[in-house]
């Protein structure tokens, strides 16, 4: 049976959008389109697809949110990696011209709050469909869909260069102000079935992976959506580096140099005086520092665990992540581990396996049989693995 | 037998400044003069030597050499605690007034420039006359007049508060923005006869001082004239600060964050970019928490060394100061330390005991019979006390 390939736009050609777009022009069922703002990334992943022949590009300006709506409207499908700061309005426009959506941009806006204009256009769109938040929502929805109750939810998740360089011994795998913005928000984690707040970098925990050593986990303001669609009493996420890293970023942000209040300095030319933002100077000298070289190894880290009682018994369900950067194609463990959870939900919204209308968190996807099997067999084919276990821990004390 | 007080002129006053002003009010030979261009900091060294009847102050801008050049001469002997930009050319303002001169600008010029025009206008001018430089210097070239011949010179030092406070453990007793240049000037030393540059910062030691605990000792660039006057083989300058201090100092060296390279960033208003240099961004975030609360203790301490051959006999020189901040009169040791010496030595330029015409160093006057152990019985009187010691060291290998 052979049939018309299917439209799928992709909206921004970064380090994962372009890990997506090679990804979905190696199924013949797709024609994919890759829109980006620049040539030179679009040359690239032209180049990565060229022997498949189902890649085209096309320079737009993604932040228009008018260009996207007329890309949308001449696709069947259309998937999201643009920078967060344009998630909200370009979500918007993908449910407006009526296509189904997934999106990785991590937008610090509610997605959610468009989920009943979802509803209205009768269209299906999965947002946060990364790793963490991602494949960590949709682990979380499926724990708490099979014990009862769940009593207990931890996410660790860490994507780190596997040189380690001093000082900082990190580099950034996504948008760098993001990652500084992990270590200024305060941490909302849930405790006693009350969310709760703490300062971020707080809480250190030691946890050694065997093949990448000790990690340093530290709260983060990660949970997202998990606060609200979950009933759990308790709930955490935490990032992790190598160890020194929270010490340092204390530091950093003690000194005041995290500061988004301006400082008068004397400009660099001239005698005037100019108002600058301390975090801008410091993104300005940490950022090239913290670029991946290229061809540059990193891995991505992560473990979802889950307490609960199962079948009158209390266990832990986990599933472990420990990814490498591929070298035979050079993509970087952060953007396969991102993308191809991203690819793979929508395949199952394009085989009409997930069709509900509204603004999906993964999570939404994990509670529902089969569909968390599906993605952790496409993810093994691509060979990103995950090491589910279920261990029996002793009955709750009281 | 009395006679009519000198008129002493003491510019600037600030923290050290004022305590020498003070220190020169309470001695009925001199009428003293403060200038500076605060009224406010002239009101508050008015207020501390009020009692004595003997200090003026006066309103002027010691930055215009001119001024400098008038109010000096109307003086007997000029003090100078002027910031070190202004060094050099209130120098050379004072010796083209003829009159004799002490100061502790710490200036980053080379003050022996000015030596032959102060031997011609017959001017006997005390540069660096502090603590280190200063005392460190005394020592240093009353060691090389006893040692026959003096092998090894090292001075280490270091101001720090009483009080550590995460996570620098510092405050600046003299004006920040040298104090980070310290950390990244190239630190020159003298090993095997020759000068060698090392980078700041560097080859760190621990040194315990009972009563403050281990010190963290680096390679900073203070050897300054010492390089030039005196013929030892092997001299080292190391500056103090609590453990931990060079890590941080390095980090923030390595980010970039010292340096005067400009960058462009946003500006905090509007929508254009501007240039900055990241080190005024660190200044602006660092200063106001390294800067001293009103009544807070700081302790100063030093230990000079010398070793060579003394009557026959391989000796290791030394002298400790430990000192704290004066709790009746809220004087900082910083202050006590570094203007005591400018003080007392320009009383021995007052009582003729030395006169000989040029710039001098204060290792000059360390290798003058009696200078040394004058200045040291009176900064003893005014609690401010070296621990000398001499010890047989084994004969030297080889």
């Amino acid at each position: 049976m052979s049939m018309k390939p299917s439209n799928v736009l992709v909206l921004g050609s970064g380090m994962v959008g372009s890990a997506m777009a090679v990804d979905l022009a190696a199924d013949p069922r797709f024609d994919v389109t890759v829109a980006d703002r620049s040539e030179a990334v679009l040359a690239r992943v032209a180049q990565r697809a060229a022997s498949t022949g189902r890649l085209r590009t096309v320079r737009a300006d993604c932040s228009d949110v008018r260009e996207v709506g007329r890309l949308a409207g001449a696709a069947d499908l259309v998937l999201g990696a643009l920078p967060s700061v344009f998630g909200l309005q370009t979500l918007r426009a993908v449910i407006e011209a009526r296509r189904p959506y997934v999106d990785i941009s991590f937008m610090a806006d509610d997605p959610l709050a468009l989920d009943g204009l979802a509803r209205e256009r009768g269209v299906c769109a999965v947002v946060d469909c990364g790793v963490a938040p991602g494949m960590s929502n949709m682990f979380c929805g499926y724990a708490v869909s099979r014990l009862s109750p769940c009593t207990h939810l931890e996410i660790y998740v860490g994507g780190l260069p596997v040189e380690r360089r001093w000082p900082y011994e990190y580099k950034a795998p996504f948008a760098p102000h993001d990652v500084l913005e992990e270590y200024t928000r305060p941490a909302r984690l849930v405790e006693g079935g009350k969310i709760v707040v703490k300062e971020a970098l707080s809480e250190p925990e030691y946890l050694h992976f065997p093949g990448i050593g000790t990690l340093e986990a530290f709260n983060t303001d990660g949970l997202r959506s998990l606060m609200f669609t979950l009933k759990v009493p308790s709930m955490k996420e935490k990032t992790m580096r190598y160890p020194g890293h929270i010490a340092l970023m204390r530091v950093l942000r003690e000194t005041g140099l995290f500061s988004k209040e301006p400082v008068e300095v004397r400009a660099a030319d001239g005698d005037g005086a100019v108002r600058v933002r301390p975090l801008d100077v410091t993104a300005a000298m940490l950022f090239p520092k913290w670029t991946f070289e290229p061809g540059e190894a990193d891995v991505t880290v992560m473990r979802v665990a889950a307490e609960g009682t199962l079948d009158g018994r209390r266990v832990r369900m986990a599933w472990d992540l420990f990814d490498r950067h591929d070298p035979v194609t050079d993509t970087r463990s952060m953007s396969r581990t991102t993308g191809f959870p991203a690819t793979i939900v929508a395949r199952l919204l394009h085989e009409k396996r997930f069709t509900t209308p509204g603004v999906h968190p993964p999570e939404t996807l994990g509670a529902v049989p089969g569909l968390l099997d599906a993605v952790l067999a496409e993810l093994g084919r691509r060979g990103v693995t995950y090491a589910a276990s279920t261990q029996p821990l002793p009955a709750a004390a009281g």
